[in-house]
């Protein structure tokens, strides 16, 4: 069975693999400080008593989800705590699929290659909608697609890979295309503190049965490798995401949500503001960089992705591989991504090296 | 969809909630120490620069991956590291269940509810072949059981809820089995540090193209709430496995992961030997008074569990949450096991107070 697993680790296998320093630029790996206090979290956990060691409820801890509950404005019921949004999303998707409303997963292109993945592996049909040369998703367009076959619509904002930061009425339009087919809007919000622009619009600001939001701590804390995230289900929709969140997982690890938990009651807005700000920083850098060598690029609103296009250099896995070897900066193939962005490379500032990528790339393509 | 989702945390809450003093025998939560280097492992990670707290390679840790490669005797390419024995059974199910080998699954009567409430959601059908009343799995029951349908045939051992330990013959002859109908024998071991007979075999003395050996820390190190487990695939079925759990979770628990890394590397056989010695002196104290109370009762071979049976007290749900009320002794009811233990109930002896448990049974049921 090909489930059409996702590049991210064979390229970064590759990249560490390399006999020549290489300035990683593949995976959404923040390369900055975890807040102070999940360390502190983390310390504090290992000095606790044994029945701390014991499965957290499989729901997740309660005061995690109702500290997760109050920042949404949700019901804690509502909430499930997950294994980082990867879960989060393979649970949401799951629970669309088995509404027997539909068996087709509304996709956009480019997409984030995890979603046609978990798509598949469900059993689920693809089905992509283009988004514009901005990466905007007209809503219009979503609703052409959409038939009594759609079980969901996958949308991610601020979006990997194209940086776009989608509008409220994009938002609210997707909630009822939704609502208008019996399928269920799953929006991954998990850049949610990585928006540049100010203009960020949370699916949970329109309220519907038809909606569910996923999002995780990994970049907001950045600790990819902590694996806590969550789910936020319609009521009429959490009990059977519960059931396989336990049936698969049983429960998601403590020690990461105890810390988490901590992180989120200590840590003030400084510590997301600053995240932003080196963000904004990297993002101005590399793109003058680009612009001074005569790439295209985007400029992102939001998310950690610059995507570059090098005349005559398609955005092939070889071509990422070649690029490892013969200019030491690695990358995404935007192959990866879907056929709207197949000539494109996509760029994680996730470095402190973006300066020093963007020069290697454009000596590289001189 | 109804996933028969396991009963153990809806017992666990409606004994926390009860107005009264109650002894916690419910679900299989050591209460004992993990071991001091996992402490320390997860001290020390709350120091590590933060490329450390970023996804960790979503198989598992390189080095946790040898570890566990060298103690059991196989290829590390074999391993793949996941959330507990629970994500572990799951990517085994499903791989067993994608081969187009059959769509059924053999299971145990008496079984862990896990079992079939993974089998319902992963789309197989279940079939039960009942052990004898010592708890014993007759090779020759299983065989009569299996056909072309067989997908896969899932054993644990030492086992939960009998307290069995199969014997070595047994163990091949269930891998000759799974050979013989091109099935895949399932073995959760994940008690194997609990066998109190000497008699455990592993699975894995077995090599066979069709079978996987599951297993977790979370009794071993007393760390049911960290969730690090592995599996071990055939060579044959590692690749679909690993894109399944990428796919789920992305990667495991990496603080987890260090942790139990260390812990492994620097905990002596004493640490194992005390929990055992400890458990062995629970059972003797437990099922004395359960002998001394007039009740019928297994004695078990490993893991740690306890089943007795009172006279005109069938082993309901209704019955457990009137024990939890009236006795103040928390146990979980047989037929969430299945219909060969309806009359009986389970006691998890993971509570210093095993002994007083017992006489409150005796007194409430004098």
């Amino acid at each position: 069975m090909d489930y059409e697993t996702p590049l991210f680790f064979h390229v970064m296998k590759y990249a560490d693999a390399a006999d020549r320093d290489v300035i990683d630029m593949v995976s959404g790996n923040p390369d900055w400080e975890p807040p102070e206090a999940l360390r502190d979290g983390l310390r504090e956990y290992a000095d606790l008593e044994p029945d701390r060691f014991q499965y957290a409820p499989s729901e997740g801890l309660r005061e995690l989800r109702e500290e997760i509950a109050a920042r949404r404005g949700v019901d804690a019921e509502q909430v499930v705590v997950t294994n980082g949004a990867g879960e989060a999303n393979y649970l949401a998707m799951a629970r669309a699929l088995e509404r027997d409303s539909g068996s087709e997963i509304l996709l956009t292109d480019p997409v984030y290659p995890y979603y046609p993945g978990k798509t598949t592996m469900l059993g689920g049909t693809q089905r992509f909608v283009p988004v514009d040369d901005d990466g905007y998703l007209d809503s219009a367009a979503v609703r052409a697609a959409a038939s009594d076959e759609t079980a969901a619509i996958v949308v991610n904002t601020p979006n990997n890979p194209t940086g776009a930061v989608y509008p409220a009425e994009t938002m609210r339009e997707l909630v009822t295309v939704a609502e208008e087919y019996d399928a269920i809007l799953i929006s991954d919000e998990v850049y949610d503190h990585y928006d540049l622009s100010g203009e960020f619009a949370s699916a949970l600001e329109t309220d519907s049965a038809n909606r569910i939001v996923t999002n995780a701590f990994s970049k907001s804390m950045a600790i990819t490798g902590v694996r806590v995230g969550y789910a936020i289900f319609p009521p009429e929709l959490v009990a059977d995401a519960k059931s396989r969140h336990m049936l698969v997982n049983v429960a998601t690890t403590r020690p990461g949500q105890y810390a988490v938990l901590q992180a989120l009651r200590e840590t003030g807005p400084d510590y997301y503001e600053q995240n932003r700000q080196r963000l904004r920083e990297r993002v101005a850098m590399f793109t003058d960089a680009l612009e001074a060598a005569g790439a295209e690029y985007t400029t992102p609103s939001g998310s950690f992705y610059v995507m570059a296009r090098f005349e005559g250099y398609p955005g092939t896995l070889e071509n990422v591989e070649r690029l490892i070897d013969e200019a030491g900066v690695a990358g995404m193939p935007g192959e990866a991504f879907g056929d709207a962005r197949s000539e494109w490379l996509r760029f994680a500032l996730v470095t402190p090296r973006v300066e020093e990528a963007a020069e290697r790339l454009a000596a590289y393509f001189d």
